[in-house]
């Protein structure tokens, strides 16, 4: 592993590695407190857009391994490319100072891909626009396989707006490259109003790949079956011309709005997983229910996949 | 002590116990420069509006203290909270990031409260909105208890916008606390335009707590008798509106600015404070003068509260 | 030496001790990766304007010594300067703070000069508006210095726009200190439409200094006896009124940039340089060549000279 830039370039052995990694990371944290593996190291965060959440775990990530950051939140507005710069001019500036690695996030596809391209150290993909967000994928997956250690046969369920959302997409494909080659049956169900629904590129992927799917409207009937709920934000501003309006919106977004009440049937060993930030598609009284794993695990574990990808790409002995 | 939220939550022995400490690492800092309390701590930096100065006494606190940071200084612009994630919802995320403590501050009242009842980790006040802000009537406290090592009988003169300002009335509430159970007489003098003075409800709390006050607003006259002047901005965008405009403005905020012809009519030994930063209400021929105290003392205590409190909430032992 | 604030401040004996001290650093670097000498020191890095490039060079120069740092970005909107501080208020506030040094970039000139007035601690400029840029003119003379170890002889053609840009103005600057009392024969070729020719301040301190310099504005004829092109940016909202347009400023650009085909008839041994970001004024072909040097060997003879810089100021002794 040199650049990470997509679910794709993953393979079972590796995801399974990092995974090993990231768990043997949450151990020696607990017997010694911050590590040193990283020490003398550091790694820029290039921003583009501001993400608070990526660019704060990615940076606790480093530190939390004894190395150091640099970064900027809005590369797009403060840095150089204001003045026209190329993508490709700031990385090779960057890394003439010598940083040891370089996470990018960037609103438009393929900017991470155009930057491993010039770069001689590594380029971790923190977000390309509706492109690729793979580290998030790793975490979610992370997630899955840690709350089932035996995991043969799970149905996950994708809620929300399928269509627009970057982290549903890579995680399919990654699920897809985590079960190439294994004799495990897990099965998706894409549960959202059909002006969201997963694009047909996925489908077929799935397809392809012998996993079975089934599209669906009604969330309590795809509940009773569940056993991973991956909840997402429908986002008002995507919402279709159609049924524009709030008052649209708001319906469909209750619809599908996870609550106490229609969680009530789900399995009792079920997990419920959303990427965040929510904004009502899951009650804040969902929280306190063991089955809840949004926080604090499923945003420790990408503090730890990100601890175990930078691990492994800057000091691979380890 | 956990949560630092109000200035309320303090007692004389509590306040006496982190001058002590404040006292302590200042005698430390000059013996061996950097110390090592907190080494493997990270202290987040949560800042929804940008506050230069209070975030870099905040962060080369944790630092001196051989801790680590990570901020963001504009969280209510990049962060998730622009796509409508709650302030709880933010808490939970980052402290599953395994922080140590989190620094707040929030444009609104009551912010730094509701991210304590969420929150695992120790939870600082670093402002919110026109609510509390604990740490600045702590340094200011502390400067003067420091400056007058027998303080039996103190008047202190608050000057400026008595009405809006947060610090003033933080003080106040401050000085209540400390002189509970005391035999000390201390009284205020709030000198200001009739437009701009105290509330009624820190007039009917000091009248409460036994502390006699004056109100005034002939400043020469009021110089006479003070010990500590604390002067205060006059904010030209809160200025009332029956007396609008620039030249009213400046007319009252001349009547009332320090400068070295009514300051020739203080006591030799008084104080002059400010809680920064200031547009002319101080004269620059006044910084000077042996009295004047707010840079560079009142400034650098309010470092070393900030780090007797985060040694005081992270490291209790020392 | 303790303040940064000039080109003009230095001499040929000071600029050799700093290239010296440069090249050592290197050499450690590649021995020991992170050096020490910095240890419990921190820099204060006061930004009014966001230049990612100088604040991250800045910033690393700091931390690969062994120092920290603290820093904004966005001064002018985000600190008390937004609520009408002076300068001279807010580096008292910041060295009351205890910080080790203070890198400062305003939009105004002479802000450096005015912060030094009121410092205790040493300021170094990192711009300021269109005055100075002295750690910039430092590192192009030692990119230069550095490519020509006999450099007895050298034209120097600086090119673009050299009416408003920064860089050159300084570069020459820097030239003449180097220069006075050697017995090295220099000479500048200035390639410019006559609308950004340098301006006459320069060509007079020149003449003084008997330093030869042409006027040209035929690059191709000014390449064949160039020992060190150095390109600069035409801005296109610099460009004058009266041949406004895109059309006329992409065609007085493209009459002055750097090609594959013009750059053929170039000494071998020439060498090509640029401040950057560039937009076109070198094309990207030009990039694989060896004589091209903008990066890496100039951008990272940035880092060295500002750890030199800071190694000097903050701990002479080594």
């Amino acid at each position: 592993m040199h650049h990470i830039l997509s679910a794709s370039q993953f393979n079972r052995a590796t995801i399974l590695t990092l995974f090993t990694t990231a768990d043997r990371l949450k151990q020696e944290r607990r017997d010694h407190g911050v590590l040193n593996y990283l020490h003398g190291k550091l790694v820029y965060l290039l921003f583009y857009e501001p993400s608070t959440r990526t660019r704060t775990s990615f940076g606790l990530a480093v530190r939390y391994l004894g190395g150091r950051t640099e970064f900027t939140e809005a590369a797009g507005i403060f840095s150089s490319a204001a003045k026209g710069e190329t993508l490709e001019d700031t990385i090779q500036v960057l890394q003439s100072y010598e940083i040891d690695a370089l996470v990018i996030r960037h609103k438009e596809r393929g900017a991470a891909a155009a930057a491993a391209k010039v770069a001689t150290i590594p380029i971790i993909n923190a977000g390309d626009g509706d492109g690729e967000h793979p580290t998030q994928a790793l975490l979610d997956l992370y997630t899955i396989v840690s709350a089932f250690p035996t995991h043969n046969n799970l149905t996950i369920t994708l809620c929300g707006d399928l269509k627009h959302g970057r982290t549903v997409r890579s995680l399919c494909r990654l699920v897809i490259k985590y079960l190439a080659g294994s004799t495990e049956n897990w099965n998706f169900i894409f549960c959202s109003p059909p002006e969201l629904a997963m694009q047909t590129d996925i489908l077929e992927e799935l397809t392809a790949a012998n996993i079975p799917y089934k599209i669906a409207t009604d969330l309590a009937q795809t509940l009773l079956t569940t056993d991973v709920f991956y909840q997402t934000r429908v986002q008002r501003e995507r919402f279709p011309d159609a049924i524009q309006g709030d008052a649209a919106w708001s319906s469909v977004q209750a619809s599908f709005a996870l609550n106490a009440q229609n969680m009530a049937t789900m399995k009792p060993n079920a997990i419920i997983l959303h990427p965040l930030p929510r904004v009502g598609e899951i009650s804040p009284e969902v929280d306190t229910d063991p089955r809840a794993r949004y926080f604090p695990e499923q945003t420790r574990n990408g503090l730890y996949i990100r601890m175990a990808i930078l691990l492994t790409i800057l000091h691979p002995k380890k």
